[in-house]
């Protein structure tokens, strides 16, 4: 059994409100934002919280016809996906396809801090939104 | 500002076919079950699979009527909530509600593996729901 997945990088959580999202996390919580950008091709502007072990990714959606636009308006915020570093993308997206996972992307995009990733359709993963993310190698 | 979060202990997920579950995140995603367990005080059997740096928590609902046979009607399987370890429990409770957090628990509850946890409640955390635990001493 090969182990696809190394460790889970960050949570990311769909946001309505950015001001209220940074005074519970980083006022309230205490968390420290490492990194805000804008993707556009992703629609979604992305603030990363360091959570110690592991990320919180907080997704603003830059209209209400983007991804995470669509999923605001259908569920409200909360929790969006998990998404795990693996060492090899590729092989870990072939043998997701491999054993019935549908993937949302059969070959990596390229996100927040230039980050090769690729997701996984949380209809073939008992509702979870899973992303992979390309593990840096000194990582 | 006092840290108040050490790191992220698991990411709890609201499971309706625990054999469809178990096939994707152990069979297919490779991670191992570490701990398997009936809290008849939360109606939930809890599952624990190690996911390199916290936790992948599975929440199977004993009946319709539990808190996760709820959320399962209302939502379906997918993302329940995250857990926080946290270094002194009942002063991170403390501040979260000087700070205007709106507990679930204003004391600490025993939950799987005897662990001390409370939960803050989604509708003042921006739709996410907040586990903190008690950080082992030794972890």
């Amino acid at each position: 059994m090969m182990h696809m997945l190394d460790h889970i990088d960050h949570i990311g959580l769909a946001v309505a409100d950015l001001d209220e999202a940074l005074h519970i996390w980083r006022d309230i919580l205490g968390l420290t934002v490492t990194h805000d950008e804008t993707v556009p091709e992703q629609g979604t502007r992305v603030l990363f919280l360091h959570g110690g072990n592991a990320d919180i990714e907080l997704l603003v959606p830059l209209g209400e016809e983007t991804p995470v636009g669509k999923f605001l308006q259908k569920r409200g915020p909360g929790m969006h996906h998990i998404c795990f570093a693996v060492p090899d993308l590729e092989a870990a997206l072939a043998e997701c396809q491999a054993r019935g996972l549908q993937l949302i992307d059969e070959t990596p995009r390229i996100g927040a801090k230039g980050k090769r990733l690729a997701f996984i359709h949380p209809k073939s993963a008992h509702g979870v939104l899973i992303e992979l993310c390309e593990k840096k190698p000194d990582a």
